[in-house]
């Protein structure tokens, strides 16, 4: 084995440009409680799309270096550059997840349990040829599971099942999520299908609603439609759900779940309070699919609450047990509740290819791209 | 006693229009645990003002009846009609909060001792000559205390404890509050000046700051002024503040607050986060100065919620005990720590005149009507 492989970098520089590139990087020697993974498998979230790219307009880019060492220069507007101060000038490996095979490890029994085996794996950087975490960061992949179907086997799954388990801890019943089909919205489904809640998916296109038809998905409401209001309230009062999970953020879709939410709940009042109602509504914004301002159009009372949500605090909070309980409950479903479906796959150098790029920086519905690093 | 009292009331009618007026209402007997009230003061809060008069356009109000039943109809814009829907058609009382004299009681000794003493009244529909309360809902105010100074016993003291409350009980250790030069906003200067909170107070005006200095307050930050967003974000470095009490709701002031908070904490931060720092930011809207939309430029990571905030489910969440000692402490300290200012006394009929409904619709700084029922 060589002593150094490839990584993926992204680098913000003080001229306003973005550069992409493929590095040299010493393989680590795993320590006591690490594994090194030979990586074979690693989903472009749109989370790592914001840290890939950020707000560079990729529609200008130019593609330089060699079919193997590709390097990809991209400006950025300089009224965006406020929003990349803090990365200035750090060259930043990129990839939440993936998988791939442990072939070293430290000399602690729980890291050499896992030497040979096919992992899935955790915590950024994993658009690399190697990558050494933690133990603790690893899901052991069972018998029988590609790289390709445990790359996604942390960030979608479990942050579905926290949704869920947020649902119960705070009180509610039921559940509305946007951008309701992605890879994230049909776990959401089936886990919800398989629990008996209700829950009211949001979509854009017709497409996406087909999508939710055929996994079973009763409650599907099409934000295009002319009478999306009256749609989402008759949804809302079917449901009962006072607790919504937005990964768009931008934008007055928020304001509208709240707004119907509120709605629903005034159905069941008696006489006027300038106040609103009692019924307590939450919002969480996950995601930042639209980047523009969220826009609340306060019709809801006062009686509701918006917040951010991200899966890591989120498990600190619950504790390592449910943490491990959610992590086994993905192993066993990983085929079933928790598959995740691509519609294509590159190479780290291929990941910056014009073509690749174009496509995947414009985050259309469906198109899902997963790294293999190793090919 | 006469049989029936002078009460007022506002109805919006479906050909979209406003109607002020005085009503003839029958004065209640006192139940066992109720006093009957003779009204000598009531304030005209923004929350009264927004059920008085709406969404009506005063400036094109039309004046008649009597000096003595004096009758003010306005119109309401067609486009605004949804906001009233609710109370179409209902002849509402108005008046959340306010003081007189004991006339009658009830047979239960809670109700007997109270009779002839001068009370502070929470509960609805107190631009009445009369009001007949549950005695949980009096606070018999101390000796020598005038309706006048007692009429704000309720509202403002106990948001503002409220606020202090909040702040301890979700793990704050210093406050931002908007609108801050407001009564309620002077008592909380007071409190926490007295208790050693640090407190940054957001105005609009210079004349609000000098307000403000002249009772000792420490942290000003007015927004209209071009440093603003920096200015904001020192007095927030030097405070540690992460709790907001918003009264305003609308606009970017929100956004503005959550993003010099973030960018605070990130003087604080080693290496770049892509979802932003992990102190977590709390703002509540308990206010609707500003009816225009929030807009969240959300720059503040992920660590953040917004709500609304009221003070009736705060005290219901707190419990009776909690409430009784937060009254307790304002009745004690009425003249000092949570002294109201008005600008001006009207009767009810002058409530209704040309002239008051001109000034306090457009609610302008330091103008603060106090409804003396019994004039």
């Amino acid at each position: 084995m060589s002593r150094s492989a490839l990584q993926l970098r992204s680098l913000v520089s003080e001229d306003n440009t973005l550069t992409l590139s493929l590095e040299d990087v010493d393989i680590p020697e795993p320590g006591p409680e690490e594994i090194l993974v030979q990586m074979e498998a690693a989903p472009l979230n749109p989370s790592d799309l914001a840290l890939l790219i950020g707000p560079a307009d990729v529609s200008k880019a130019e593609y330089s270096g060699t079919a193997e060492r590709p390097v990809v220069k991209a400006p950025i507007p300089e009224h965006l550059m406020g929003m990349v101060k803090a990365r200035l000038g750090q060259s930043l490996a990129i990839g939440n997840e993936g998988a791939g095979v442990v072939v070293a490890s430290g000399n602690s029994d729980a890291a050499k349990a896992l030497l040979g085996k096919r992992v899935g794996i955790v915590g950024g950087d994993m658009y690399s040829q190697y990558r050494c975490v933690h133990t603790m960061m690893a899901l052991p992949l069972e018998e029988g599971t590609t790289s390709a179907q445990g790359a996604s086997c942390f960030v979608n799954p479990l942050t579905s099942l926290a949704m869920v388990e947020t649902m119960r801890a705070e009180g509610h019943t039921a559940l509305v999520h946007t951008a309701a089909a992605s890879n994230l919205g049909q776990m959401l489904n089936r886990i919800c299908i398989n629990e008996g809640i209700d829950l009211v998916n949001i979509v854009r296109k017709d497409e996406q609603t087909a999508i939710l038809k055929e996994i079973g998905a009763k409650y599907i409401v099409n934000s295009s439609s002319d009478n999306f209001y009256a749609e989402l309230t008759e949804a809302l009062v079917a449901t009962g759900a006072t607790l919504a999970f937005d990964a768009t953020g931008g934008g007055e879709l928020a304001s509208d779940i709240l707004n119907c939410m509120e709605a629903a709940a005034a159905r069941n009042m008696g006489e006027y309070n300038r106040y609103g109602s009692d019924v307590y509504k939450q919002l969480y914004i996950y995601g930042g699919l639209d980047r523009s301002p969220t826009v609340l159009k306060r019709g809801f009372g006062f009686s509701w609450g918006i917040g951010g949500f991200l899966l890591t605090p989120f498990l600190a909070k619950v504790g390592l047990e449910k943490s491990m309980e959610m992590r086994a409950k993905v192993a066993a479903e990983l085929q079933t509740t928790f598959a995740s479906h691509y519609s294509e796959e590159v190479s780290l150098a291929g990941a910056l290819s014009k073509e690749a790029l174009g496509r995947y920086s414009q985050q259309k519905t469906g198109e899902k791209f997963l790294i293999n690093p190793s090919a």
